[in-house]
């Protein structure tokens, strides 16, 4: 995007693209919300020799929103977002298309007992499939990058299943309580069950 | 499990195994509500030449609870739960841990950027660790199946993306949310964007 626009900035026009890692499935102006951006994090990618009043200018804006704002290379937040937000998007488009495929498990029992865990993955995969499709293209490298590990590491966890190493699967399923843990105490999630989703009819 | 129960039921005694389909990240009885079972599904097992009276009492106990009832075979279920339940926490732990690994980006920065996507799969990754090791031993085979199909599918997907085919990834893309208006029209989900996570601060 940066490489895109560059070239036709005239004189004395500073580009500092933002990424603000907030939203919801929903896409356009009436998915906004008031609170959208509260304790959300925005990433600032300036290129090198950006002007640093220009920088804060945009980091006020940003502030004045609610949100908390870093900066880093473009390059850095091509990798960061891989993992955190593209290759979950890409998992969960992916679970949900191998579901609706298979020919022993019909369509309806899948709805049915998605409350086993099959559901969290179907919010993300109701995103924007315009911008989604254009998310992939564009952030191919890094995507196809994270996908690799990913499946280096899966690969790992079906051969611990497949000759019963229970060890390896405990320690595991330990570890990855951490960074939940983690995610709540920094205020973006809240550690109600179910995200929170209302128990009372 | 009804292989290793059965050859010590006394004779006249039935097993009716049942396994409702609800719940949350949290375990034991304190992580229990009224309304747990409220409108999810119980699957039940009988194996074959089960007392009709029997399943009928079973059937009784958990729709008096809230639960719709849903007879099949045992190795029907483990099939449905593999794709619906075992496959997506896999998948959950396994990202969440091959995030936790990355050395060009930090654990603080996975969580600081969690909302754009990550943050849904480490709910059911924060699931009980001994439960979740021994549902993965046992049921190893359709586990292993699921997940073979659905490396797959991310085979064809990382194609796609690596060669630039846009159009295989928009129609899966679109493909995917009709699944989750079903799940949400047969009352499985809200529609509330982040799954009704609460907007006010």
């Amino acid at each position: 995007m940066i490489d895109q626009a560059a070239p036709h900035l005239p004189e004395g026009v500073h580009l500092v693209p933002a990424h603000p890692v907030a939203g919801t499935e929903y896409s356009g102006p009436d998915a906004g919300f008031a609170t959208l951006f509260l304790d959300r994090w925005c990433i600032l990618t300036p290129p090198d020799g950006t002007d640093s009043g220009a920088i804060d200018r945009v980091t006020a804006f940003w502030t004045a929103l609610g949100a908390n704002v870093e900066v880093m290379t473009a390059e850095h937040h091509d990798l960061v977002l891989a993992i955190t937000s593209h290759v979950p998007h890409l998992i969960a488009y992916n679970i949900v298309g191998t579901a609706a495929d298979l020919e022993e498990v019909t369509q309806g029992e899948v709805i049915k007992f998605s409350a086993g865990g099959f559901r969290d993955f179907t919010r993300i995969a109701a995103s924007d499939p315009t911008m989604w499709r254009d998310i992939f293209l564009h952030n191919k490298g890094a995507v196809l990058e994270m996908l690799g590990r990913l499946n280096e590491d899966i690969a790992i966890l079906a051969r611990a299943i497949r000759w019963g190493d229970g060890d390896a699967l405990f320690d595991l399923f330990t570890r990855t309580r951490a960074i939940r843990r983690g995610i709540i105490s920094e205020g973006q999630e809240t550690p109600e069950p179910d995200f929170g989703r209302r128990r009372e009819p």
